[in-house]
């Protein structure tokens, strides 16, 4: 078994490597590695490892041996002599690294545009931002390049750019993954954060990066209890944003979450406190030295401005400044009582690149509005795509107490809705195959019809079955039943369906479409229209079925 | 919204009445609640309740305002004068309750046949045990009667008949949920349990159960660390159950969980004295006083043995089991040791309603071979299922300290296989719509063709989409991509499927099966016979495509 598992690891990384060549992405990486010696290294991976094979692609101030760690700045860049904790971590289970990957420099910013490397597009709208600082980490997984990536996360950094590509960032508690081996930018609330494209994906690698420790606080039993606040308080929203977070709010209630409102006013209040105040002078104390020395043409403008006007903030305003955060982390902690996790919009909005390209400053601001208070509050939080607003990817955050991180995975998870399917014969209530739906979770929706374009044939299968057949002309309304069942469910239902059924779209009376059951063409040979029966059940129920005619149903 | 809400409760009512009509199992019932009480009282339910119009079925021994409690002896019957605390925290929840469920007499069984009421047969099988005590509870969810269903758990009453019925069981840890109004069997051991057809559903349910609080044991960081004892530590097993419960371990591996051997002989040795010890004693407070009162004919002969045998059990031997089972009980904390589930088949074997009535005690005390000591140990336990054998379900046991109920539920998660999807078009490495299955989950598993019985062709569609459809002649193999997703990825895929294209069984070029792309009979109409081409991507390269005939593909 060894050998065949080995050459799909290559095959996968040759994949990744056309891929990287067809996106035309070259913003995406700083340092992208010989193919040749990634595709021998995945080839050698020892396929029992519990992430073998999986590619990751790592954040270009995380320390990758053989790659250089340059921040996003190529004059800062130094040759590290071995991977980072976390690298290494993900390493020992089998991942292969593909490279390193673009930034907003020194990791100042949630554009993903100020970095001499190119400013990162969104995997979704080339017009817009990628979000960042973790840009090309994000990107590089929402385009399936790689199957995980590693980011940071010092105000959001882990989870704008998992809003704005539709993907999963897990944005650990403070200290639960290690931060040696990565360039600080606030060394006090640095996180190294994880993208995949599935919550369950990044769950998995998030188990092998972890090295603290921390008990999750004790929790009373019951449901699920989701602090969401008042859109009012969220402030302007893009267009569409404020129904989509309604939407998501409703989707935790719907699977069984008890939603409570929330006084945002302190998180709003730290999360001004980031940039504003004396907090920002850690980033000097990272990298201000360098900048001071060496200003050369690859610094960012912004970054080194931000950077350099952080020299001389007084240290008498950091302690004004941890004095009302204390103060502000005390009354968001009885803002949210015993809530198990605040439910927040990532961001107010995805600005295009023109529009970050006029504001520098202001837009950035704009988009930590949520996510700049998490690590000042020493919390956790996951970022999850919760459905699109005009065609664009929307994302959720779900922020809780340290260590509280699994906890926060599972209430994710409820995001994803359930699926439906309209059955037609053989799982119809009382009939032979139903027991299938509901072992697979299914649950009774209603009884309808279908829209009166189909028509339904008894196929020359043994036994019996039935096949429903879309028409140009002389349609009928078939009867069928909608059943709603999970994702993984319809998923189960279709890796179980024999030939020569097959799963399409279905249009019903009322001309909603959902998934259900058709046909493949060859089955209707010889097949019977049925068609008058009105259904299933009705032609089983005839005392001399059969008697239709045997035709071709459209040619 | 509320009426529409409401009447699709009562049609579920109605289809679930329909249904127990339909699947003519009698001896799941013991006090079945008139169907226009039910379908009133779901019509009025709250629709934002979180369990909203789900339907609950109660083991006959616990309390249900309005019908009898009987543990499954009529002569014992009681009216309760309200719902234990457990079935009234799941009514306010939005539960409805449907009946009561058919049981071994007094909770003293594993096997569904002690009983007056019937002996209750499997939903897979009418020949098998459904397994038992809580016989009626467990096939009322597999027949999908019931959406949820309580039981209890003293010595594995709550998985066993899970294992058997192919759904899930919950048995929590010891005094998570009140067991206030519940018959006793063995009061220092007895747990309420819920079953349901998945997972997520248990759960949900359970969140609602729970009154009693505790803090989950700290753990340390990593991946799920899984002990998997040797086979040879099972005993005999039915055939196959064996190489069944390997794929169980191996899943869990494939999941990214790390197994390690452990030693069961604490295990079996403190589920050996379950029944052959002191502890049975307990039985005999609960109910001995109402058996030597009532040698009445609705007695079950082998209840009523066990316990009145169990009345001259002196004190002193019970002191002596439980300073062994104190040992015990360290022996198995050492053998598990930082493992956070130990994996075991829920059961040995299967056994016919004809084996069982053939050695009664026999048969029972071969069922609770992996079951009894959890309990005895205070820990918490999942029963899912883990495929099938021959057919019938195989279910396995995630078993862990107190208070890992949740942990265990994710582990246990990772039961369910990968799906995969062969793709011939638009999905293929390179081309437009592979985006989509990397947003899924999907990774990249394989190129290869069809078998040699398709033809492709080029569908009228605008943009032109690929019609993969199977002939009985002239056949030709297609280039194809095997990719591997999770089972909500392929749900979520189908779920958003255009027409005309449609999801069905496709053959490989290797013989295997997999879903994957195929379309509808309309579709062909004026359709280009492209398989000359030998696949999508190289049609599409060809500098005239389109020169192929267009023709009708089978008739």
């Amino acid at each position: 078994m060894f050998a065949p598992m080995t050459d799909r690891f290559a095959a996968r990384v040759r994949a990744a490597y056309d891929r990287i060549a067809a996106v035309d992405r070259p913003e995406i990486w700083i340092g992208l590695r010989p193919r040749a010696e990634v595709e021998a290294e995945a080839a050698a991976t020892d396929p029992a490892l519990p992430l073998a094979g999986r590619l990751l692609a790592v954040k270009g101030n995380i320390d990758v041996r053989g790659l250089p760690t340059t921040a996003g700045c190529p004059s800062y860049a130094y040759e590290p002599a071995q991977d980072a904790p976390v690298v290494a971590r993900l390493r020992a289970a089998g991942a292969v690294v593909i490279g390193t990957t673009n930034m907003d420099q020194f990791a100042t910013g949630l554009v993903g545009t100020r970095s001499p490397y190119g400013a990162v597009r969104s995997a979704a709208d080339p017009s817009r931002i990628s979000g960042g600082s973790s840009s090309g980490s994000a990107v590089a997984v929402a385009l399936g390049i790689a199957d995980l990536a590693l980011g940071t996360d010092t105000a959001g950094s882990g989870r704008v750019p998992a809003a704005f590509n539709g993907i999963v960032g897990l944005k650990p508690t403070r200290g639960l993954v290690p931060a040696d081996g990565v360039v600080p930018a606030c060394a006090s609330l640095d996180c190294v954060t994880v993208f995949a494209r599935t919550l369950a994906e990044a769950e998995r690698a998030l188990a092998h990066m972890v090295t603290g420790t921390g008990a999750a606080p004790v929790r009373a039993p019951g449901p699920w209890r989701i602090a969401v606040p008042d859109i009012a308080q969220l402030g302007e929203l893009d267009e569409g944003w404020a129904e989509a977070f309604r939407s998501a709010a409703e989707r935790l209630e719907a699977a069984g979450a008890r939603l409570r409102p929330v006084d945002l006013a302190p998180f709003a209040e730290a999360a001004a406190m980031l940039y504003e105040g004396a907090f920002v002078a850690e980033r000097y104390t990272a990298v201000g030295d360098f900048i001071d020395k060496h200003s050369t043409s690859d610094l960012d403008p912004t970054v080194a401005g931000i950077i350099r006007r952080a020299r001389d903030i007084p240290a008498h305003r950091l302690f004004a400044d941890q004095a009302e955060l204390d103060a502000l982390r005390s009354r968001a902690r009885t803002a949210l009582g015993d809530a198990d996790a605040l439910l927040l919009p990532t961001t107010p909005g995805h600005p295009t690149l023109a529009e970050v390209a006029a504001d520098p400053l202001g837009s950035n601001a704009r988009l930590g509005r949520f996510t700049n208070s998490t690590n000042l509050f020493d919390q956790a939080a996951v970022a999850a795509p919760a459905g699109t607003v005009n065609g664009l990817p929307f994302g959720v955050m779900l922020i809780g107490p340290a260590h509280t991180d699994d906890r926060l995975a599972r209430i994710a998870a409820l995001l994803t809705p359930p699926a439906r399917v309209a059955v037609v014969g053989a799982h119809l209530t009382g009939q032979p195959l139903n027991l299938q739906l509901l072992t697979l979770g299914a649950r009774f929706d209603r009884t309808t019809t279908t829209a009166s374009i189909y028509r339904l044939y008894a196929l020359p299968t043994d036994p019996p079955k039935p096949g429903l057949v879309r028409v140009s002309e002389d349609g009928a309304a078939i009867e069928a039943e909608v059943w709603e069942l999970p994702p993984e469910g319809l998923g189960a239902l279709l890796a179980a369906l024999p030939r020569p059924m097959t799963l399409g779209s279905v249009e019903l009376a009322d001309g909603s479409r959902v998934p259900g059951f058709l046909c493949e063409p060859s089955a209707l040979h010889g097949a019977t229209d049925i068609t008058p029966y009105g259904g299933w059940r009705e032609y089983l129920a005839a005392p001399t079925h059969g008697a239709a005619e045997p035709s071709h149903p459209w040619c």
